[in-house]
């Protein structure tokens, strides 16, 4: 084998990563978005034929010594095909270590579970959700043994959904709000209960929301030759490459800011997607160069740009235009005021900017308890509560608006919510240097987003995964990523 | 290998293909539903992987010879299996004598043609679509040839949208038409002239169209936990298993009857697809038994139901509940004459029930022209308006309204056409025989489907592919396929 054969070769392989990718990915969308509701047994069965074609497409000796043959060769490789076999390596060694049996029996687990979940949640019903969950959490305990005997599980599962980051870092980066934030707080929200939101809670009919989404779709400047949306029960963003972006919002008639925010976070996730690099695509790393880095940026214009006084100016009017009753009597400040209102809430995707840090300390504390052997599964309805008392100072009313209100471990997503507080404390320090460039809320009061799309595009999605995320950082900031920019931030804002 | 052992491969086979087909039919639905216009090039890339992948899952030596073990061990196989792997060794042998690489390459063109028709359709231009079409012919050429190089190309073609038809057969069957139902049209399209159907053209918002599909589905009885249905340009069915079936239908503003028979039509197509027995779920036979079957369902509820006086009587108030000021002077009567309307018409999908087998003959004649040899790809919006001013007297405008109207060829679909026709003829003898064993359409005035859904469930639906498309007719009607009864049918409804 020659070179240019095994990087013509290497290419084949990733075109068939990225074929199967698509076809996953599509199968997860359609059962989110408009499949029918028996349909999800057939689904199951065959996402679960395809993870076994993934695994044997990729997890065998030809591509082993493919990704070897490549490595053994790196000097002669360009930047592209280097960075995207070493993350083949990675991603072969750890698969290949999960016998493509247990993988299969995984993936049709989490689609069964995930079902299972949705109706749990909505009958308000933990036990039937449990021995699902409790499968999930053995299963992937097993896993973390099979990948790494000598590691902590979830140090596993951290570092799969953040590479390098292990609890250490995140209980250090936790303390730091905790000392910092958790005070703010404390004094905040008790302070701004008088704060009106009650015309965010009116009745605010679907079909006019729907305008408000396109209108919001404008302003970020969503490219819709390469995007679209769809409505789901839990908001999401889904990148097939940069020329196939989606994301899904979810509309509540009685709550106008949960689209309306859920619609500028997974703009902002989809806006990552739309702009890494033209010639990353179909190289296997066209994707966000970590979860914390793609948070950074829903997170960024849900909250830098989408809950600033410029922008709340901005769609004041929109809002005013769409909904002329509801919005009679609230003026730009009232709008502002209560997007901002700090409180002690039970529902982490409605939380304010202030609070969110909180319902993710209080999932990363409980999901380090439970790989750790500190809890079982059935113990997560009573922690929970007893967490968000000792939080928050709130105790859910029924598990669906407590421990089963997220889709995640469901899914057997375990240590990725931790990205998420990651992701906004990144957003604030990327907020900092951009602000020293350019006076980035002029841009936004003009309603012009073109500039500090740009800057995110410079700084941050044009590298894909060609970087690794602390590099991304790096370059974008000059420094280290570092958590008191995110408490500045907070601060300043909610101390006035 | 024991026939337990041989039985349980054969069903992993079935899934592994039920897994592909599903993923394949997802990337196409998304392609003609949600999906953003530039994700079509990835989308390609992705369906020729996998069709590469499907091929290779499929046609091996070990398939082959799995299926050949099966059908030694014909006598103790029960009948589902026997039947499956009869059609598997068809399908294989199909397959097979096309070159992996050559049918990759297909799958790539029909992407890159259809989305290529879509603009030349949108634009009126049918240059920019000529190449692809002529390397479609080419392709399909060439895998007659592959195939069966002493059949005539069409040949090959018509027997593969419809077993055991060939070019004689349909000859034979467009005679009887041409004898019996054209004197008849040229009779009745002058005469009706003055039937008055200009409201059906007024402006009907999308919006409350969809509430009118809506009450349609409801109407038709399609299971909600099991279908699901979308908007696309140019409607359609898709059955991944009777669990999950969707359709998609159009709607134009200033063409209420335009979305109301293409739900209707596909809501046909839908009802077979959900009724399939349940012991056929993934054992490969869950299918319609042909197209020409298939069409003999839309076709029954689009016409012998949907354009009764008795089914129009019963919509009548229920649009003019949604439509009041359009419905505001229209009578049942009018109602049933302007859906009746038999018109000298350019668009095949618009046309009424009599004249549209004349629409089919003319593409039956223009392909069989083509692949005969007697014109080239370059002739056809010639020779289509040609056959249009020859059997319609009418002549089309530009080409959109012509020759590139259907999407079929775009996808290499070439003798599909024919079994619209066959599926009419067949609806009406089915028709027949209903009507010999209940009064149908007493229960359509009454708005009650169930019985006849049964009837048909029982007769047709239920055998899925288990039965050849020819016994499923013996079964249903006790004797052969006979187009009188279409003339029968016809006459009669348009003799008045």
């Amino acid at each position: 084998m020659n070179l240019e054969e095994a990087k013509s070769k290497y290419k084949q392989l990733i075109g068939k990563q990225n074929a199967f990718g698509q076809a996953m990915a599509m199968l997860h969308f359609d059962g989110a978005t408009g499949a029918p509701p028996n349909s999800f047994e057939g689904r199951g069965n065959s996402l679960s034929f395809l993870s076994g074609e993934v695994y044997k497409a990729f997890i065998n000796k030809e591509t082993d010594e493919l990704i070897n043959f490549l490595l053994d060769n790196k000097d002669d490789l360009d930047d592209i095909t280097k960075r995207s076999a070493e993350e083949a390596r990675e991603e072969f060694d750890r698969t290949s270590k999960i016998p493509m049996e247990e993988f299969m029996e995984f993936m049709k687990l989490r689609n069964d579970a995930n079902h299972v979940w949705e109706t749990a949640k909505l009958e308000n019903n933990f036990p039937v959700f449990l021995p699902y969950l409790e499968k999930l959490i053995a299963t992937l305990r097993r896993f973390a043994n099979y990948r790494d005997p000598d590691k902590k599980p979830y140090n596993v599962f951290l570092d799969d959904f953040e590479k390098g980051y292990t609890m250490d870092d995140y209980d250090k980066f936790f303390s730091v709000l905790k000392e910092r934030v958790v005070p703010l707080i404390h004094d905040a929200v008790p302070k701004s209960k008088d704060i009106r939101n009650d015309f965010m809670k009116l009745k605010y009919p679907v079909d006019k929301q729907k305008i408000l989404t396109e209108r919001i779709i404008d302003i970020m400047k969503l490219n819709r030759d390469c995007f679209a949306w769809a409505e789901s029960a839990h908001p999401f963003t889904m990148g097939i490459n940069k020329k196939d972006v989606r994301f899904t919002t979810h509309f509540y008639e009685d709550n106008i800011a949960s689209a309306l925010y859920s619609t500028i976070h997974e703009g902002g996730h989809a806006t990552y997607e739309l702009n890494t690099a033209d010639e990353l695509m179909y190289t296997g790393l066209d994707g966000g160069g970590s979860l914390g880095l793609h948070e950074s940026q829903s997170r960024f214009y849900e909250n830098n740009i989408g809950r600033s006084r410029e922008f709340t100016s901005l769609i004041h009017p929109i809002i005013k235009e769409i909904f002329p009753e509801q919005f009679s009597d609230v003026s730009p400040e009232d709008f502002y005021n209560a997007v901002n209102k700090p409180e002690a809430s039970l529902i982490r995707v409605e939380a304010d900017e202030l609070t969110y840090s909180l319902h993710i300390m209080v999932r990363y504390e409980i999901e380090r308890m439970l790989f750790n052997g500190d809890i079982e599964a059935s113990d997560l309805p009573r922690i929970w509560n007893e967490k968000y008392q000792e939080y928050l100072g709130v105790t859910p009313p029924d598990d669906s608006k407590g421990v089963l209100q997220d889709v995640h471990w469901s899914q057997g997503m375990f240590g990725y919510f931790p990205t998420y507080a990651l992701g906004s404390a990144i957003s604030a320090q990327l907020t900092f240097h951009m602000e020293k460039e350019f006076d980035y809320k002029a841009d936004v009061a003009k309603g012009d987003l073109s500039r500090i799309n740009a800057w995110m595009t410079d700084k941050i999605h044009k590298h894909g995964e060609l970087l690794k995320p602390k590099e991304i950082i790096n370059y974008a900031c000059g420094e280290d990523f570092d958590p008191n920019y995110y408490c500045d931030y907070l601060i300043k804002k909610y101390s006035r």
